[in-house]
């Protein structure tokens, strides 16, 4: 998805929620947002958002000194997540359809997002991801790819969306590798927060060489765009995904709710929208 | 006031609802939104936020060509506000403290502005600021400056809000020199939006010489610069004349509703408080 000129407004915003939120001088502050006004003023047609909200963490992280500002988030994140872990559990127990149902909460779990709002409500997630209808509703394209995969890459999004995460990779019933940064960023789930959440217990959890949002596989390692380019199947979470890949072709399935108007725009539906996308 | 980070959020804000107002081509959307970017990445240390603005709707009126991008809704406003005059007019006629409450309407006529948002609702902001508490009052040295004073420099807003200023000028009792803008920015006022509202019917209309948001005096021409710096009370209408003029000294009287956080972070009070608040 391009970067439409809305996303410049969310942009400065998440650039100075990071920058409050990492406590950092006014001075340090200044500068950060200058290289975020810069950014945005050099960035090249056809280049995706996650490139500057990329920068402007990375950034705060050099001048902080402070490699994961999200990390006590992220661990609340979990804990918050690993506590419905039951019920979810539950739930899929008494779904007429158990994989439906995993995709959708795979899709609730997608609410844990630091990007475009500080705060979410996991349980009114859950119920209404449950309820809704999908917006877009590639399920059966779905369901079909994964009979015919002999494994699965799923590219994760957030910590304690993983747990969610966890949740649909028991129903795939195949083998799943599960991709995290390989360094903080945001709330994005690493290596850490992929265990603490119990994915290393369904899924091989593999590194992307990097800790850009979204998967800009460009700064990915060649291991993993190896395996990236190998999978025929790729479950893809959340927008910044959706953001850096929706260009990559079939093999691709976005699942994600549409947080904000400029990738509910982008996808032709209303913010809030439940998505299940084939690329 | 000087220029918050948070300002900068909503320059580039108003500037995306700017130039879609003026309907640029994307190209030239892009060039006014790089140009806004590059405005805050030179802003010096203790420039207003008024300086940005004004920068903007300047280089859209280059653009599209367009003088006055506001006149029709500067002209819906007038309607709107002078429709309501009768019910002004009674409001005081039946007020115990007529004064004060000319100072309040002025103050409710201080909704309609563009800058922080879309849209108002006028009859909402007349009762409301006839109930509410200011939280800043000076109203007493006001009227003692005014008791004190030969004549009153009073500094307009927006169209419309010119309607409930000639109230307020009404019950001043004193002549008037009411200031506009020499030509059209953004919904300020100019000498047609005044003479529209009757202004010119109880005040002498002086224009400032420049279209600069707020009152940027290093912009206004030698004639309105004198009258500034001969008047004994200045009546300062809106957040941009706070943000310009708040270091101006105690000659001045700010009246107006703190629309956005930051202004009213400035002035250490609530969103949507009243101001009536000596320099």
């Amino acid at each position: 998805m391009k970067t439409y000129l809305d996303c410049y407004l969310c942009l400065l915003r998440q650039g100075l929620t990071a920058i409050r939120r990492a406590g950092l001088c006014e001075n340090d502050q200044l500068t950060v947002i200058n290289g975020v006004l810069q950014a945005l003023q050099e960035l090249q047609p056809g280049q995706t958002p996650p490139i500057i909200a990329t920068q402007i963490h990375q950034v705060i992280q050099e001048k902080t000194g402070i490699p994961d500002p999200y990390l006590e988030l992220k661990q609340q994140s979990t804990q918050k997540a690993l506590a419905l872990h039951p019920r979810l559990k539950k739930i899929i127990a008494a779904a007429d359809d158990p994989f439906e149902t995993a995709v959708r909460l795979a899709i609730a779990g997608n609410i844990i997002d630091f990007g475009p709002a500080d705060q979410y409500d996991l349980w009114a997630s859950v119920e209404r991801v449950l309820a809704e209808p999908l917006a877009f509703n590639d399920l059966p394209k779905l369901r079909q790819a994964l009979d015919l995969a002999d494994e699965v890459l799923f590219l994760s999004d957030n910590a304690g969306e993983t747990i969610f995460d966890r949740v649909l990779i028991e129903q795939i019933g195949k083998p799943v590798r599960y991709a995290v940064k390989s360094a903080p960023i945001l709330n994005d789930a690493t290596r850490a927060d992929a265990i603490a959440a119990g994915v290393d217990q369904v899924a091989e959890i593999v590194e992307i060489g990097c800790n850009a949002l979204g998967t800009l596989l460009d700064r990915c390692d060649e291991r993993f765009v190896q395996l990236f380019h190998a999978a025929s199947v790729i479950i893809a979470k959340g927008m910044g995904h959706y953001e850096s890949l929706s260009g990559e072709g079939p093999r691709l399935f976005f699942l994600l709710q549409a947080k904000c108007k400029v990738v509910a725009n982008d996808l032709g539906v209303p913010v809030k929208s439940l998505i299940v996308k084939q690329g």
